[in-house]
């Protein structure tokens, strides 16, 4: 998404929502309104965007050179605070004209150090989080950043496809999770975002990352993985058995891999983003495995690692084309194993995309 | 810090300050107080600590093995949230007894969108920032945290030694960053949180991070690292020389050197953080730099890469002993070059120690 485009979308959409302006800190809305990739700092940076056009990013007199060569939109005034300024009163002064009882969206992710100042200096305004109308356009991929996504889940293919030289019983978790690390980067991924390598009973928990355990024949290791790549986020995870493993992990793997598929294939526009739960946990119910199946099915995926839609019961959110998500469903046996396929799918004219294209199966080692 | 005894000092400063509870996210304080490393979530984790004694950490469900695992300290009781249920009611439950208009105090770094929902669960709440209570804490380190830090220090110190293998000119900044966040690693950091190599123009950037640029003979180089070891930080900047450069670098960074020194010199117990600022300035702008030193003299450090107290001309508080800040005076002389010299220092009873012991000088190439 240009950025100008971004923030003229935002002003339409705050009039619609009732909401005057969004503030909103370093991050993925603020990259996504302005091209802005502002360091988190306990200095704040805040663009205040208003409904009626007049947009202003207030930034530390230090990051002023950072802003001034981040190509903001013209619309866009920059002003800057010194270290002894009182960086609330300059996001005051450009709300200035706008009524002091309106309702003011705080960036989901803005530090509440930030929104409390921010509350103390606009004391009569109403707040509500930004995401009402940042979620919503943001979760509609144009083609550009279907492409960003789509080359990111290429990457991260290519690492997986490289997992099987570093993945071997006697290594440790960490250790396998280092090459991985450098593989990411390898493939062209700005940042490493996450690295899971979840080992035997290690698995069965769903955020396990990577500890000292050392990985032992007849492990089905569960290994999820992600980065960013021209600011937008790959997220794939995997299965690897090594050697012999019981017959209970490869009947799990087979309910799971038909869960996937199923959800997969109930991606598609008009659908809600339940009934993609539902297509996967109706299967892994129906296969015995329903109580082991501790999460939702999958989240959005941009500029952020989860955004929305989150794929998750009680989500009625219709589907339209150019949402992405990941389709991730799992089985935790609890103190025996774990395992989860998850690819990102993007939502199409008539179903939807998978950026992920290996093979779903299990990888014997 | 052990969770157990920073938890019953959190709470006599609760009541010494008027705070009823502190509603803390992911990140440093949650470590402080309860020993527990959350990740940051969509699905929202909140430690509830009361003044009263009664404290309740609230999680998702999928994060509850994490959080079991952690070694909580025993009053504080574990509460998880299923994917469908409102954590929001659960954190107010946690307040349950407590007069509703009361002062919380949120987590700095909580996100705005978890603190919204909190107030709208819990309307009639003051509400002020949980560092007003956390931060007079967390800036005296004890001695397990000075010995953490200057275990830090020591394996930064050690990178720094290793970059006149990485930096040469021919290669980009980007290149010798990569080399150096392995080094980060390979040193016994568990995770890198920034690297800058700022070379020639780029230099006079402060937060320039690493960019395209090709390290060019005559260049001045900035090179200001940092991790995480057991948690705790390491940040270090030196500035390297790539053969022969002008005599006005040589001479900026003679005068950067002795301010450096002086606000060592400076950091003991009874002076105030301002004045450590001013040591380091008088000099700088004596010698004629003043307009080119635009930031504050430093920050403190210790589970967070930046946190109180921060170094900086307005703040008249006084150093204790155990208090830990980086002392990083800078030149920066714009489209031409950048010098930096950065140290952590914690005070001691009688003056301060300086946790990283190298040389202050410039290292020629």
């Amino acid at each position: 998404m240009v950025a100008a485009t971004a923030l003229a979308r935002a002003e339409n959409a705050m009039n619609a929502a009732g909401v005057a302006a969004l503030l909103v800190g370093p991050g993925a809305d603020l990259r996504y309104l302005t091209g802005y990739h502002a360091l988190p700092l306990e200095r704040m940076t805040l663009l205040v965007a208003r409904a009626d056009g007049r947009h202003t990013l207030v930034v530390p007199t230090l990051e002023r050179p950072r802003a001034s060569e981040a190509g903001l939109p013209s619309e866009v005034e920059l002003v800057d605070t010194g270290e002894t300024d009182d960086p609330f009163a300059a996001a005051a002064a450009a709300l200035d004209g706008v009524d002091p009882t309106a309702t003011l969206g705080a960036g989901d992710r803005l530090w509440s150090v930030f929104l409390i100042g921010l509350q103390d200096a606009l004391p009569r305004a109403a707040w509500t989080r930004a995401s009402i109308v940042t979620g919503q356009l943001r979760m509609r991929k144009d083609a550009q950043e279907v492409d960003a996504l789509r080359r990111a889940g290429q990457a991260i293919d290519r690492v997986h496809a490289r997992v099987p030289d570093m993945l071997r019983a006697g290594r440790t978790e960490a250790e396998v999770g280092r090459d991985i690390a450098d593989a990411i980067l390898d493939e062209g991924h700005e940042r490493v975002n996450f690295v899971i390598v979840a080992s035997g009973p290690n698995g069965a928990s769903p955020h396990h990352e990577t500890g000292d355990r050392t990985i032992q024949p007849g492990d089905a290791v569960v290994v999820d993985i992600g980065g960013n790549l021209d600011g937008y986020g790959s997220d794939c995870t995997r299965n690897y058995l090594v050697g012999e493993v019981d017959t209970a992990v490869t009947q799990a793997h087979d309910a799971l891999e038909a869960a996937q598929r199923a959800a997969c294939d109930a991606a598609r526009p008009g659908a809600t983003a339940q009934s993609v739960d539902a297509a996967a946990r109706d299967l892994l119910v129906a296969a015995g495995y329903g109580e082991y199946f501790v999460h939702r099915t999958g989240h959005g995926i941009g500029l952020e690692e989860h955004e929305e839609p989150y794929i998750v019961a009680g989500n009625d959110l219709v589907l339209d084309p150019g949402m992405a998500f990941s389709v991730e469903p799992g089985v935790y046996l609890p103190g025996r194993f774990g395992l989860r396929i998850e690819d990102i799918v993007v939502v199409t004219d008539d179903g939807c995309e998978r950026l992920n294209t290996l093979e779903r199966d299990a990888v014997r080692l």
